[in-house]
């Protein structure tokens, strides 16, 4: 086989400029339309299109393979190019003005009926898509995104490589923390009854790489996270991940920023103004209800406890004597009936919020609102003043803790304002994120991860509930890309950190006293970062998911509908590895089995 | 913490167009020499070592500080570039005419007594070297091996790219194919009793991607190989993995050959001459006894069967009688002594050859040899004619199966001839292999994979065992750096290859089920190539293994002792997969469980 013997000319690329010359080019039927004899067939490769005309009266010899072609069949013609009859110019297509004249057409292989149409406008059910990847690969917009994917990882490593990172590989198959669940784990066959795991992050190994002098590098790491189903997450992911030595937040900053310019200038043709904005994790959740606010649009939280400071509506004084908030936004003049009204109040239920005041502002300045006749005048008016409102404006107003009051507002906001898909980009850094969270009946979590630098170890120790750390995310248009932090470069303060997490001794030897170990060797100062590529990328193509920016996804629950994997192995495997199946998970798998 | 607090000059970049101005270097503390109270520390960061000079009585502050330096401290320099005083100029240094006379010296982070000194001179066990990877990396030569490999991969990219190749990410959670042992296996929690598989090669899924019209991918891919102890694998490999659409071998040759240029001219600074020469397999097989001859020297394999058609010494007959072969090399001027002759004799048994003769040309032109008093003059006369031997050359003759005489002197050849270390680059592209390889007792197996294109399908089903294939391999200096082929495009052939492994209708559907469908819509001819990357880098690197170019390697048998991984897992996180271990796993476990 030899390429030139199928094709000579790219299909796309063909133009006015080769009318007169013979071509061979080769690829996929998209279309065939028979007109009165003749068929016109649209042939497809990576390159584009180009039309090709099939004429009887001219090449009676082809008569019967034109209509033994198929869609999709793969086929290589040779033909002359020429312009196409006035009239019929598609000013649509990159090779609208010219057509080919076909002389001979192989088949290189047939195709099957298909599944689908292999075509932007059908609309298929995902996971047959996803079991026909290969065909769902050939539909114009998912070309688009592999190419897209492709260009964004190429400008990443590209501006990543001038400024001399170093790209490095970590392992994939690593030590499994037994306390920390939800790795997948890999039995070892060699050591049977041990097992590898698959990394959620190359965050320890980026931290070894500082240790051992490294000081700028890079990853496009492949990373594995067993979670629950979880709406838009895969079980394998990538990332761009990025440390650098004597670096504080600024220097991942200025290491960032121009990549993420690239590729916004690769995909989208964007200038990026540099450098991002920076808002604090406290302004944030004070201004936006959530640590990753979406900058396109403005419907800002506004405290009302002054307003309300001495008000006599029990709903809001009770709140507010009881350390809560009461705050409101401006939806703006959203026009919604009583129902929609009420609406709003049940959607504010169903995130936690004990009720919702919604507000109208009539003709005149006055707030039409179920709770009117509660407010002071003076109350009325600071509403008005604090919130911007005019006339026709809606205010919605909560009160509750101050955590559910801003994650309650934060959420309508969202869902009032935000603005369909992502023609416009913000980018946003949030900054001084807490070292520390508190879940289930308070105990204490990393925020980000236990390796994060807090500010000050003695605030961390005294009071971890609000102790601030140098970590740091990356929000584009409401949605957190990655997250970053300083990270502990002593052993002490890493050993104190494990401590106010409830982490013993032994168990921070057994989890990452290698770990540990490498921190006494005079390691760096040290910071980095990882961006979540796939959602990246999905954003950039306006994508709803990430599926749709992955060349062979799965779906949420882990499942590939294309190989239908995970599937079972046979025992003999399973005994080569030293393990079994638990009883009821066999007599489950036995009870499934049917025959075909 | 800000770099610029920390550094406002790169250690190895300064030189004497810095002198007389005020820098702050960072660093580790390399070598620290006392002379005279002076204290003369080299100063090691990513871009070289510079010398830092602390004199006592030019800053007496700085005394105590510069007794507590050790070692691998990580400190930060304040002080002025001046010239180094005549006399002490070092020119094997790039900063060596001048130095840093401190005025301030923070210690960033002290360091613990070392587990070896970090020199390329020191000779350290390699398990200890990996237990404390993040020093070893330290090493000059570990530091040159990340940065070639990072430009390595740079250079194949851009390579790549400016060839208009998409880079795509296929899955590393893939199906396991029960029949095909030796994949890591890794259960899954949400399908308790099912499995995924990691990855051997992105085979299928990069087919897949030409099925789905992609032509031009390649990918820097992660693969898995469970294997028993074999010398200088890794559970965890890199290879370059490319594939085109209405591609043959040419077309594959032609992409290659730049890649594997643009590396050589990055890490070596070599134009490689191109086009690579070609070998049909049968051609290596006569010629140098291996498909992977390193063609840096000659000492080729020639067939003396001709020249003792009629012989009368009966070791030789016999073997010609019975389909054998009768072949030898020049060894040149080994001047071997009767018992390091006798040597490979030896040698040659250990092998599996029953025997070897030796020969060595003494003055005059006479054949010295044990067994020269059963040849006839004529045959003396062809043996030095063919084997142009010249006066001390020496003759080693092996008389065998045709498999074992080319074996046995292949593996002479290296051994005699084969250069020490890979100063010269010699690439070659070996062809035509077969399709098949016959293991144990006369089973066929796939010499390459199962997915091979046979040249002619009726041969293959009719003498498979000299069916040739359009498969191929790059070699350079005698090692197989990857292999690649034409695919079997439709699934008619694919079925018949199936069936000529013995593999049944149901088994390869339960396998390659999945696959086989997407043959039939339309899959264009393609063909592609995969290079081991750890190899490709050790060798151009000079180095004797593949554990020197992999930041953090395993053993031989799979284990990190950095992070002492593969390691135990606690009893819920199997019960969460619905997995335990064998009893006898288990006991043995516990057995081995001492309190530290």
């Amino acid at each position: 086989m030899d390429e030139a013997t199928l094709r000579t000319a790219r299909a796309g690329h063909l133009g006015s400029g080769d009318i007169g010359t013979e071509v061979r080019v080769a690829g996929w039927v998209a279309t065939r339309r028979d007109h009165g004899g003749v068929l016109f067939v649209d042939l497809r490769e990576a390159s584009g299109v180009v039309q090709v005309v099939i004429n009887p009266e001219e090449q009676p010899d082809l008569v019967d393979l034109s209509h033994a072609l198929r869609d999709e069949f793969c086929i290589s013609v040779l033909g002359s190019v020429r312009e196409r009859p006035e009239g019929t110019v598609n000013p649509d297509l990159a090779t609208g003005e010219i057509e080919i004249s076909a002389t001979e057409i192989t088949v290189l292989s047939p195709a099957a009926p298909l599944p689908f149409q292999i075509d932007d406008r059908s609309d298929v059910d995902e996971v047959r898509r996803l079991e026909y990847r290969y065909l769902d690969l050939r539909r114009p917009r998912m070309a688009a995104n592999l190419l897209a994917r492709s260009r964004a990882v190429g400008a990443m490593r590209s501006t990543l490589a001038d400024e001399g990172f170093l790209e490095i590989e970590t392992p994939t198959l690593v030590k499994s923390t037994p306390e920390g669940a939800r790795d997948f784990l890999v039995p070892s066959r060699l050591r049977q009854g041990s097992f590898y795991a698959l990394p959620q992050s190359p965050q320890l190994f980026k931290q070894l790489l500082m240790i051992g002098g490294v000081e700028r590098y890079y990853q496009i790491a492949r990373c594995y996270r067993d979670e629950d189903f979880r709406s838009d997450r895969q079980v394998e992911f990538t990332q761009l991940d990025i440390e650098g030595a004597f670096w504080g937040q600024d220097q991942v900053f200025d290491a960032l920023e121009p990549v993420i310019g690239a590729v916004a200038k690769a995909l989208r043709d964007l200038d990026l103004g540099t450098p991002f904005p920076r808002m604090t994790y406290a302004d944030a959740m004070a201004r936006y209800g959530t640590d990753k606010p979406d900058i396109r649009f403005g419907m800002e939280l506004v405290d009302l406890s002054e307003v309300f400071a001495a008000t006599g509506f029990k709903a809001f004084s009770g709140v507010l004597q009881g350390d809560g908030l009461v705050a409101g936004i401006n939806g703006g003049g959203l026009g919604l009936s009583r129902a929609g009204l009420d609406g709003l109040v049940d959607r504010a239920q169903a995130l936690g919020a004990k009720g919702l005041v919604w507000m109208v502002v009539e003709d005149g300045g006055t707030l039409r609102s179920p709770v009117a006749k509660f407010l002071s005048e003076a109350e009325q008016a600071g509403i008005t003043e604090r919130l911007s409102a005019e006339v026709g404006d809606t205010l919605l107003i909560v009160a509750d803790s101050v955590a559910l009051t801003r994650a309650v507002l934060g959420a309508l906001r969202n869902e009032l304002g935000q603005p369909e898909g992502h023609d416009e980009l913000r980018f946003l850094w949030v900054t001084d994120f807490p070292v520390f969270e508190l879940v289930g009946e308070g105990r204490l979590v990393s925020a980000h991860h236990p390796f994060t630098a807090p500010v000050d170890v003695v605030e961390m120790e005294e009071r971890p509930e609000t102790a601030v750390s140098r970590a740091y995310d990356l929000v584009l248009n409401g949605t957190e890309l990655g997250s970053g932090s300083e990270r502990i470069h002593d052993p002490e303060t890493q050993a104190r950190v494990f401590k106010v997490l409830g982490i013993s001794d032994e168990e921070a030897e057994s989890r990452f006293g290698w770990f540990m170990r490498g921190l006494q060797y005079g390691t760096p100062p040290h910071a980095g970062f990882a961006v979540g590529i796939d959602r990246f990328i999905a954003i950039l193509q306006n994508e709803p998911n990430i599926r749709e920016v992955i060349p062979f996804p799965k779906t949420q629950t882990g499942f590939d509908p294309l190989t239908r994997s995970p599937g079972p192995v046979d025992d003999p495997q399973l005994e080569e590895l030293g393990i079994d199946l638990r009883p009821g998970v066999r007599a489950a798998l036995e009870d499934e089995e049917t025959p075909e």
